[in-house]
């Protein structure tokens, strides 16, 4: 009787706890128990024993990560805590570097299952693989597999300020405590790094692009050096962004010339430096003359100069650093196609960049929109290592209160062929150095994290984070794949819920292409903080107006960047010149991205383009609404928290997508002097009432703080 | 055997969720299970069912309130919920309006708690409080209590900004998220409502005095009354701060000048407008002419002008409502004394502010030191009623990284005497009215708070919110019994160990002051963010300069405020006079913030004033040296997470007392020009190496955001 007693305040307890632990912080390493006892006790016996082999076979302290990360796993899915053993192997070069084998093996008559790597990082992702084979609840019986990751270096880019203000972001504010460093080290520090290793990210840039030179100071590296000192257990590397001016503003030079001698001396000198902080120092992330930040242009150099300045100490007395040269450069003085720009002042230096130089593209050639035409760049410089920059905030998406998965859109942009060597010359095989052989790839996302408890704030955002590290490590796995494995982690949901999330996720992206820029529309946004509708934005530079976007008149609507246009369209392949160039086949999610179209024009639909464009809106609106059902189906077959949390973001993207809709059905409607078709909903207020609405202080806007 | 491998996997799990959860989220409510069967089953036998009685006898929304608690309370101290009976009662003047009485009754044969008040506000008191002691482990039997709290209006003022950076906010940003308000609820709000609720605090001011007008206009009147739901279910009411000019900036009028007809009206229309958003709206907080924000001296008129306007709409129509006018004004034009100014302004008024205005005044007359002489406005002003400003943030004193418990500094505060109506007419008295019998009674505390998970940033900075919210409730609390209390609801710590933590908290605050202003030094910090040594900063306007304040030279050190210096000394009551004025009597504490003293000055200790002035921030250093090796033990006595965490912190506080001390005397050594004396450790380096170091992006620094 006692003993039942006790029992029931225990179950009490661990469901007081446990409902207070689902705030989203634990993101998808929840390790609660494993459903179903039979289940349980396979696992048990499948797991006497762990095998962690690697070719130096040392307990070092990426491995003492990966038996901390089984100690806590296992302990919360199987309640055991099996022996570790730690064992020397050969190498097997099939494995690379960070590859793993995972193998149900027998030791001293015992069931165990070996991780084997060629380095300690291996092992710890194969510790992860193995913890997330059973929270999927994934047989071990037989287990014989590798996995070995397609890209080097597979990397965060955090858009984070000294004053902890996120430039993008929307889930709070940065992560790093900077007055405290490096005394104070915050538990989420570590919480973090093993958040990146257990999808496989192996590196971060903890600073914003838009750069300040103190992080370069001594002061600022003592507590750069600190948080190197958490990642580096995580097998995470640290990176930084330099500001290209640093010889000046902290230098004490009067140039920051590239090929000024005394320049390359201070850098040589500072790269020293840091690796006195950071002995496994990553690198630069450099943003140079673009949108105001210093760069070699000033000194009369160019991106390839001023790269490789950089470039060479990293390279320098056995050093494995890498400089990511950002290709996001346009300026408005210059009156061609902001689109074209990039491609236009790379492609001549193909072949001039260091080997240890890669090239940082954004997926579009204009800025991160719900969806763009690829960067031509990505089909050009074959003499070069190019990156891949994805945008897991989501800057142009609705931030982090509308949800926007954004796997989807990057398997478009992963799988789109770029033509550059014939047919399957994918951004994919781009990225990962398989296309021209470079030993050297790399990717980075935009990180879309903050202090905020869930660490992105909406907490189905969680989902594109994680997408993000799986397709760094293989950009091979589909969209719906991972949204599966991303449900099945972080929701104790029975299968048709399951497949109710993801199916809602899978459609998210396009609904808010939908409700906002769809058919090719882009940069429609309001100015600054990018959020809700601004088609009317004028004044100040050209290119950050809207209607240098969208062109619309009383004939119609879109950019020509045809043959007849910016001739923007020249910088694809052939083949995709003749497909997107012509209006026949294009298809309509870049119609207008290319074409300027007539109101008139009869879309595939049979309907003229003024009536697909309104009722486009509409089922962006409709598909919220639908998503809303969906969601309120889901009560009860969740936990409560993040089911509510999700419910009252989702009320906000309602009203966010009743706004889209009207604000740029009647801006539009000026031009087209067209009536809504029948099944779009008139707008609620007249369009003054849609241009007056004025964010103030909105989260993530660089001017506002 | 099946029980028992169960309830080993339960008990893990449970350790490994409560190991989790000691990040101090919980505040001072943790409801762990209360220690000792007996106590246990002694709770449980008092405890069948409670009884919430007040005159109306209603289940309101904060009688629900009480009830959740009570239910979360009780199943964690105990694992049972009662039965609660809502029941109507006779009307007790003595509980007044917010008081509570607890007594152990019998209903229906089994033993019950009876919670009584008046209110629901009452009843909700009443029940933190029965947690509370049981969470003491004081017994329940034969209980029979009343407590009323001595002041009407206990409040917070939080200085936060619509962007969400807090002024002078050290633990993280704004709690409150505007750009999701109101769709999206933080379940943060609640309980940040729970955690004032718990100690009695009746009232919140959400923005920041330096004020910003949008928040005087409908959008965000809308987010406001969102919070406002949240706060009023737990018997909190909502506050803003208006700024002056609002009128101009919002209103489009040409004028704020509080005589204009057409300003009052805009006022009055405002009013009635935040009434439909928040029905029990409590008021305004303003911040007038000072520090650069708009007051009605713009238009040529006085503060009472200003006031009263704004105090007329709020008592209009059966409104409640109070304008609290802050007293902290001083100008650098004026080149009266800066801690006289204050007083000048204000007395002159006395008699001219309406009822419904209150005169809020910073505990000191300069500006939240470490130590100051108490504003002499609290023993001026007989026909105006006064409330008192504190500052639970630590600006002067550390921000989150340095320990200092306020308990004492507030308790030295609410028992000085002003001798304004002869002996006995304490600041407490003062403040909460009855010196004088004004039935309007109201006390500030500038918050702590912020986003950081333990909401405070330094773990025990906690102890700071939890003894402003009972000293508002009962200003007669001493602080050491404050400090006990909160370590034991804080802390699983035997009796041992809980007491070395209450003598750590209780000389906390003593320390900082000798490391950093001891003697009545004042406002030698850094300039802008305000932490760590300046006695130095010269340059700009006077007032905001250092030597303003210590005017050290070749003679002496101290601030002349006697007869034949600034007469401040004047403004206090002729027992303080007399004290205070004399070399021989006034204490050692204040001795440099009223006199200039010659450095051979022969001090009470037979020192000579340089040689003092050295031992005492050497005394601070090995203060902070002898709390890191007190603290250092009770590691394993106290959960690891917040033991290392308040470690860390102590190391960063350790190396700035060193900073403090060897900057401040290397500064005065250059005026003294005497050696220091025996048993104080010489500096690390040379005065400018002091100088020079510069704390950029400091957290609650205004001019970086």
């Amino acid at each position: 009787m006692m003993m039942r007693l006790l029992l029931v305040a225990l179950l009490a307890s661990v469901a007081l706890n446990s409902a207070q632990a689902e705030d989203g912080y634990r993101l998808w390493l929840r390790y609660d128990q494993v459903d179903g006892r039979d289940v349980r006790s396979g696992y048990r016996s499948a797991l006497r024993a762990v095998v962690f082999q690697t070719t130096a076979g040392e307990d070092t302290p990426v491995i003492a990560s990966a038996r901390a990360e089984l100690t806590r796993g296992l302990g919360g899915l199987i309640d055991r805590d099996p022996t570790v053993h730690i064992v020397a192997g050969e190498l097997r070069p099939e494995l690379g570097a960070d590859g793993y084998a995972l193998k149900a093996v027998t030791v001293d008559g015992e069931r165990a299952v070996r991780i084997t790597g060629n380095s300690d990082a291996g092992v710890l992702y194969g510790t992860f693989a193995l913890l997330r084979k059973m929270q999927l609840g994934e047989s071990l019986d037989e287990l014989d597999e590798t996995s070995v990751p397609k890209i080097a270096r597979r990397l965060m880019n955090h858009w984070d300020n000294l004053n902890r203000f996120v430039e993008r972001g929307y889930a709070g504010f940065s992560l790093w405590e900077w007055a405290y460093l490096p005394e104070v080290i915050s538990p989420r520090y570590e919480d973090y790094a093993r958040a990146l290793a257990s999808t496989g990210i192996n590196g971060t840039v903890i600073n914003n692009v838009n750069a300040n030179a103190l992080i370069l100071t001594p002061e600022y590296l003592a507590k750069v050096a600190a948080l190197a000192d958490v990642f580096r257990q995580w097998g995470i590397r640290l990176y930084l962004t330099s500001r290209f001016s640093a010889p000046m503003e902290i230098g004490g030079l009067e140039t920051a010339d590239p090929l000024d001698p005394a320049v390359q001396a201070w850098w040589d000198a500072k790269v020293a430096e840091i690796y006195t902080y950071v002995p496994d120092f990553g690198g630069f992330l450099v943003k140079a003359n673009s949108e105001g930040q210093p760069g070699p242009h000033d000194f009369g150099r160019d991106h390839a100069d001023g790269a490789n300045m950089l470039a060479a100490p990293l390279a320098a007395e056995g050093r494995d650093g890498i400089v990511m040269w950002r290709a996001f450069v346009y300026a408005f003085e210059d009156d061609t196609d902001r689109v074209k720009q990039a491609y236009n002042q790379f492609v001549p230096l193909d072949g001039k960049f260091l080997d240890n130089v890669i090239v940082q593209i954004k997926n579009g050639p204009l800025d991160f929109m719900p969806r763009e035409a690829f960067s031509p760049l990505f089909g050009a410089m074959p003499h070069t290592r190019l990156m891949a920059e994805l945008q897991i905030t989501q800057e142009y998406l609705g931030g982090s209160v509308q949800l926007a998965y954004l796997g989807p859109m990057w398997e478009e942009v992963l799988t789109q062929d770029t033509y550059a060597q014939g047919e399957g010359s994918t951004i994919g095989r781009v990225v990962d150095g398989t296309l021209k052989g470079h030993p050297l790839s790399a990717i980075a996302g935009v990180a879309n994290t903050g202090t905020d408890r869930n660490w992105t704030g909406h907490p189905l955002a969680q989902s594109n984070w994680y997408a993000y590290g799986r397709l760094a490590w293989d950009h091979e796995l589909t969209a719906h794949q991972i949204a599966e494995e991303w449900t099945a982690l972080t929701f104790d949901a029975e299968e048709d819920a399951a497949n109710e999330i993801v199916e809602i996720l899978m459609g998210s992206r396009e609904t808010v292409v939908n409700y906002s820029m769809p058919l090719g529309l882009h940069h429609i946004m309001e100015r600054g903080h990018h959020y809700g509708p601004g088609p009317w934005v004028m004044g100040g530079r050209s290119d950050w107006t809207s209607p240098y976007y969208h062109q619309a008149n009383e004939i119609g609507v879109g950019a020509d960047r045809g043959q007849f246009g910016s001739k923007a369209i020249n910088q694809y392949a052939l083949e995709l010149r003749q497909q997107w160039g012509n209006l026949d086949t294009v298809p309509d999610n870049l119609l207008l991205w290319f074409h300027h179209v007539p109101w008139d024009y009869e879309m595939k639909s049979g309907r003229p383009l003024w009536d697909e464009l309104a009722l486009r809106y509409q089922q962006g609106v409709d598909e919220v609404h639908a998503m809303q059902a969906r969601w309120d189906d889901l009560q009860g077959k969740i936990d409560d928290e993040r089911w509510d949390a999700t419910r009252q973001r989702m009320a906000l993207q309602e009203k966010d997508a009743r706004e889209w809709r009207d604000a740029c059905l009647l801006y539009f409607q000026q031009f087209s002097q067209r009536p809504l078709p029948e099944g779009v909903e008139p707008a609620e207020y007249d369009l003054q009432h849609y241009i007056d609405v004025n964010r103030r202080y909105y989260p993530g806007h660089p001017g506002e703080y």
